[in-house]
């Protein structure tokens, strides 16, 4: 259970409640939810991708009716279930596309599978778009109008709210923050998504770790090093760990991708102009809890600052996510209840 | 009176009507229009900055009275006016604070200036978001869910619209859109703003000029050569003549301009994902009308089809605006119609 779930009992929580369900690489995390946003029941599943859509779906079906029976909840008071997933998806058919890092599960109609096992009617979104809900409905962004999540790991990724409207793009490719391009030129850096110049391709975690190989490569010297030597292989983490330790090298790499995403932030601020912009996900080096995740934050801030409008500059908040890695089945949650709302 | 413009006898009107006001550096357009956005009246004054925010308000609110008589309709029948002015400004106060071009309106409460001349509540708004509204109401738009219009000038301006909203920004700077970064690096080329690597600094007119000079300097033979030397200045206008009189040099300005705005507009089809993109404005190198105006249009498609993700790039349109130089008080009319369904 993580710190920042508010789990409440059963006697306090008023229905219509809520399932929301997260799909990962690794886990799909199940949660029942109550109207103001808080746990009732919490369960995590692994998601064994290699058995097939078909039978995750299942799994997903039972496992949240688990939860919501082991929480002595009747399934006529969940209004509604929420449903996020990675990848490329077509929202209005509920359709999962391509999805990352789970290459079996290519166009299937996962939101309609889900709905039969679990015997719900299913909101289907993209898993950043539903971290950024739940982090708007409750966590850093709650008292924002509007709000845009980057979400930082392999990939980047992002969910863009405006007031009531949650931006799923046209086509289903709203709010993909990292594949906006900061560099045009033929000799920007390549994106995982196969471009150039997109900000994933300069601040995401393989850009990371590249952009130290190549210091390295160019003589750079670093306590890296003996992480190498010892058959390490170099992640954020470890770059992390040796920044807070002192090296100066890997300290610089982590105050490089901060620029880098200050930068992307500008352009969402000339553009969205949110509210707030809201930084979660895995690669936060340490986060608002440590002294390196608050330097990485300061200086997002401090790139802003010399690159926006005054004005945004100096009213956006840039913040930390609250909710770490249960944004998402809150948000996947919150989606529904927002569509429940709507009838 | 422009060819896009459908004017109607008041006998097809009904109320309630709207007055629209476009403020621009030269003159100031004004019309009444319908529920149906279509003209009923038309009048346009010089804007005659000189002498001042207060005598211009004073103006306007009369003028756009005689609209109303001329047309024979009681302002009683009006239920609101729209009012767009070009520069930065504070929406919810009604605050004009830094107009471009028009220096010494800074600062000024214009909205409600107008509005006591007038006798009407008037809807505040930038000029190119209160374009982008007339595009998506009766232009280009009309048929989209979703819309970004860019218009090109002097400066980039655009307007984003996702179903019934505007994207102003919670600080009165969204849709901002030519002041993106496509260039990060820090000799990026110098936008008017200041800052360096922003779209405008690339594509918008002043950009436009500089990379022709640049190339002329470096010593390329061009058309244009016999221009400079009778004394005319280089322009938007001289260069897209000498494209299309079969100028290399000229045609090749023309089509990077394209290629700068296709990076632009990827961008924006990663984090809006609009139906689509419309473009606008009076640097479109001879529009739909004109073989050259078509081939940079084609370049624009291309450069996106060549960047943006698969299903986006084949599924977004992108075409020039509809309504020419009245899309403007069309579109305030239209901001102004839809707070009076607001309530």
């Amino acid at each position: 259970m993580s710190d920042h779930r508010e789990t409440i009992a059963l006697s306090e929580a008023q229905p219509p409640l809520f399932v929301g369900i997260d799909v990962g690489g690794t886990n799909i995390k199940i949660g029942l939810v109550d109207d103001h946003g808080r746990t009732l029941g919490y369960l995590s599943i692994p998601t064994a991708a290699e058995t097939g859509a078909e039978d995750a779906s299942r799994r997903m079906g039972e496992a949240a009716r688990q939860v919501i029976a082991a929480a002595g909840v009747n399934l006529r008071d969940v209004g509604r279930a929420g449903l996020g997933t990675p990848g490329t998806m077509d929202i209005p058919n509920g359709m999962l596309l391509e999805p990352t890092n789970i290459k079996n599960w290519r166009n299937f109609p996962i939101r309609d599978r889900v709905g039969f096992y679990l015997g719900l009617p299913v909101t289907f979104s993209n898993d950043a778009k539903a971290a950024a809900y739940g982090e708007y409905w409750i966590g850093s962004g709650r008292a924002m109008h509007s709000m845009v999540l980057i979400t930082l790991g392999t990939g980047i990724g992002g969910g863009i709210i405006i007031g009531d409207l949650m931006v799923m793009g046209q086509h289903s490719h709203g709010s993909e923050v990292g594949h906006a391009i900061i560099d045009y030129r033929d000799d920007a850096r390549e994106c995982s998504c196969g471009q150039r110049g997109h900000l994933e391709a300069y601040a995401g975690a393989n850009a990371v770790v590249k952009r130290t190989q190549e210091k390295l490569a160019a003589g750079r010297t670093s306590t890296l090093t003996a992480r190498l030597a010892a058959g390490e292989k170099l992640t954020p983490l470890s770059i992390a760990t040796e920044a807070a330790g002192g090296d100066a090298l890997s300290d610089e790499i982590v105050m490089e991708t901060a620029r880098f995403l200050g930068i992307g932030i500008v352009s969402l601020m000339h553009t969205i102009d949110p509210t707030g912009v809201v930084l979660g996900g895995a690669m936060t080096f340490g986060g608002a809890g440590s002294e390196l995740g608050r330097r990485f934050l300061e200086r997002v801030r401090e790139e802003v600052r010399r690159r926006a409008f005054e004005i945004p500059a100096a009213k956006t908040t840039i913040e930390f996510a609250q909710l770490g890695g249960d944004a998402g089945y809150i948000g996947a949650a919150g989606l529904a209840r927002a569509e429940h709302r709507r009838g």
